[in-house]
């Protein structure tokens, strides 16, 4: 009984809060988002299934052009990891599949191949490039911002997960950028020295504009 | 008068703002909360008592088993700590008086002690143990997320006041994490290999379930 | 038309997103801020002159006292910049022109000259001068918080560009900090040393009262 | 002939620079480290296997009483990870395995199932438990700090990777920090509740002192 | 004796680390510093005492003009602080005491009163003046950079520790900067507006030159 | 006399002090540098010449096939702005001249226009391209790691300084990376869907090879 008192005293110190910014911020997308993140789901919603992501157990669909696919687990998809400083995806790669050339403009990326073997790649801001053919189980690490690809280098379906050091690491895919956009071919020129037919051949396949 | 026109024509520059994020930002509870804290109060509406906290003065309630209180101003008590790294709690130990083994999961602890002594201590990740006797005036740093606590060394009343690396450290105390929840004791049992009988009498004395 | 489907099925994964803090979070001006900045504005709404500022391509008025003028583009006036960690403001400086003694209190500031003829400095911790008479594209830093000047050291109009290590420097006039405001005349002699009779003339020339 | 002069002329801008900070901070591990990791490798040293770790490819050794096992890509391990945020480790949890109830004092954690079942769970700062038993290919957050645990929840070997928000997360596993340390008997009683009689015990298993 | 082993089996892995950044970074005082604080000891030498600060035990000296004494614990003098984030120094305040007006450049301030009656106050940037008399056991916050004070409010020596949201908050004494320093005077006087008669008489108090 | 001791006796409390992490870290580029940049110069051995950078007074040589040329001042070069988070580079555009599409890996990028007219853009994640043509004096912000571009726009030499919100921002020039590396063309050609004629013809002018 005294005991009861007890650690209600204590306790009931800690617990006079306003909804507080506890351990954790499972994101709220009804409300306004910051440079920080998602706006805090009240503690009293939040349940284990903020916290579990369940989408990443079946292979992306891979029957297009780049034989891949990449399903995101970042902070718009999975609550749980909003303001966590990490979030994860999911590579699948078909026999020849690639992941074209891409950033991360917010992260560095941590790849773990799960399946088959995948030959990836990062080029530094020095113009060095750097290539391994990882097998299954390796890890490799690609720093923030630079341009990087996985291919498939095996016979079998590649697959790998891949996490990064952000709930919000962004994903710009340099072909998406210059070819899926409105950017004026005649800008692309300037700016890349390739040539305008080349452009134009790319954009009528990826769809872009301009 | 120039003089006047002078001062303006600076300061109007600084001064067609909107509710600015300024120098500080002190918590509006009303509003949504995010991972680097509360919503910002309107600075109209900010005052000097927001950045002053005045419910430390007196002793904590220590009549209770561990013959201690936790009295915290964190950023949920104490709206002028928002977002400023810092904040503070109260430790009152009565003779006798034991704050249980317990983390602060997002913030480093830095203890002085104000009155008797106390005995305090640490365990890093190596299982090293750090323990000392403190006098009045003493200063022990206790690093982010590592186990820790304090006892009344003394004959008389000890007095505490903690600080943290953090706005909102959280407080996670191991038999409440532990026996104060609804935690299996199936579950304890496995992944703490304590005995079943232990779990079931501390789940007693706490108030625990499952 | 495979490869449309293809583009989709790589792309459909990342947009089915909630309104996402995505590469940017442009100022909201409408919505709570925090500690972190502003709100995010909806992507959609997002233009490319949220990221451009024009004010500052005109000098600011210098017919005042200190024959000086700044004009600052930061968060609360330049929604692009919010939450990047950078921000930017103007200096006019006339023949004779000063920017009296000040600090930043969240950032360190990099100026640079681009006409005229500057004389700055800062005082360090340790209460060390660091002074430079700066020519036309000339670079200055100020580390963060420290107390900094700078004055026209030329025949002709000083004109400078100054950036922040934060989207939200702050900008604390030391003169206005104690002369602009209702500072108790006691309370700053007192803290400060100076005679009543000095702090007295520059409360009638600023404005201030108490 | 022209055009080499050309590259030339902007690149030579950009390396007329001492082993500088640049894109990433490989770890050598002979020079003195800092609170932010370790010293930089000289880029000239760096190759690419300082990104590749190709540790985790086979199982751990889990032929002890947790039937599991802990295999770490930190900072410590991993040069390449150092200062990026980001780190790995394989668990393997043989039928009936536990990973014992422990923290990461600096980093929250991503598990993501890769083969069998896995239960896993953490408690908050509130003593609420979040619970689920997770299938190949779900995903798990724990935020920073707080304790945790996994249990193969299959009749077959689990096999999961966990990363983290940090290139040293730490570990802090609570039987190990309680009895295979030397943290005096009497002191985790009084800190702990737990009968003296269970402390002497758990500490015969597992090899502490005092 | 199969469970010694078991534990090894889990302790190996965790254990082949190089001098590792782990859960805390002693200053080593011989070896370079950086940016993030001082290099880290060897874990092998750290001791508790490291943790541990007993210079703030005894009152500072002050029999002086201001009546009153600062005794810092910053990084510098408390290798255990290094890289944690937070620091704590000592405010003596003799009746009549005075601590000047001052900045901390990189972090904001918590005091708590310990002692007697205190008198603080800040400034914020848009010259809002924030003052309070502080009692016995009242926390007062000052946030980053801004100028304030302390100043005894009572007829009794006041005592107060002020921790601080940095290892290394650094202290900018106004006078100290303007007046013992080699800080020009006629560079004061066009940049603080005061008489040059006034600055040489407080120069020549505190030992300014130039 | 009185006074002096006054002086000393506070000031004393701060200066037992070792090489001290104080309000700045100027470069040493003869000792190790760690992911926070590099270490710090002996206070003792620290001049104005530090903080001030007389490099981008001239204009970079632009008579090279993009007309045009890029001078930093990163913390390689400028070693005032080690730690800071900020620092800058003078862009000359060449009537034509061009930056190629490029990124910075680490930081955002802040863009003031001098002299001339320049048309400048950035791609987002989500592929939407953001261009404008900026005037002198007009500022535009580019977020952290997307790919952007300068062009002169008008027929006279273009003069921007672009600041960024790190001391070292990185500079990742895409035809660089692709065209001037040992980047294989096949990969290439794999990860981008360029034609292999088209990247064998940027490599001949580039001076790739592979």
């Amino acid at each position: 009984m005294k005991m009861i008192l007890a650690v209600f005293s204590i306790f009931s110190l800690l617990s006079l809060c306003h909804a507080s910014v506890v351990d954790f911020c499972v994101a709220d997308y009804t409300a306004p988002n910051g440079p920080a993140g998602y706006s805090c789901k009240k503690p009293a919603k939040v349940t284990v299934d903020d916290f579990v992501y369940t989408g990443l157990g079946v292979s992306g669909n891979t029957s297009n052009i780049i034989k891949a696919a990449v399903s995101p687990a970042f902070d718009a998809q999975f609550p749980g990891v909003n303001g966590l400083g990490i979030s994860v995806a999911r590579l699948d790669l078909a026999p020849g599949g690639v992941i074209p050339l891409h950033t991360h403009p917010g992260a560095s990326e941590l790849l773990v191949v799960v399946q088959g073997k995948i030959c990836a790649g990062f080029v530094a801001s020095d113009n060095t490039v750097y290539l391994k053919t990882l097998q299954k189980g390796d890890i490799m690490v690609f720093p923030q911002g630079l341009l990087h690809f996985q291919i498939n280098a095996g016979g079998i379906p590649g697959l790998a997960f891949v996490t990064f050091s952000s709930a919000n690491p962004g994903l710009q895919i340099l072909d998406f950028a210059l070819f899926k956009s409105d950017f004026p071919t005649q800008l692309i020129a300037e700016t890349t020295f390739l040539d305008a037919a080349q452009i134009k051949k790319l954009k009528g396949v990826l769809g872009g504009s301009g």
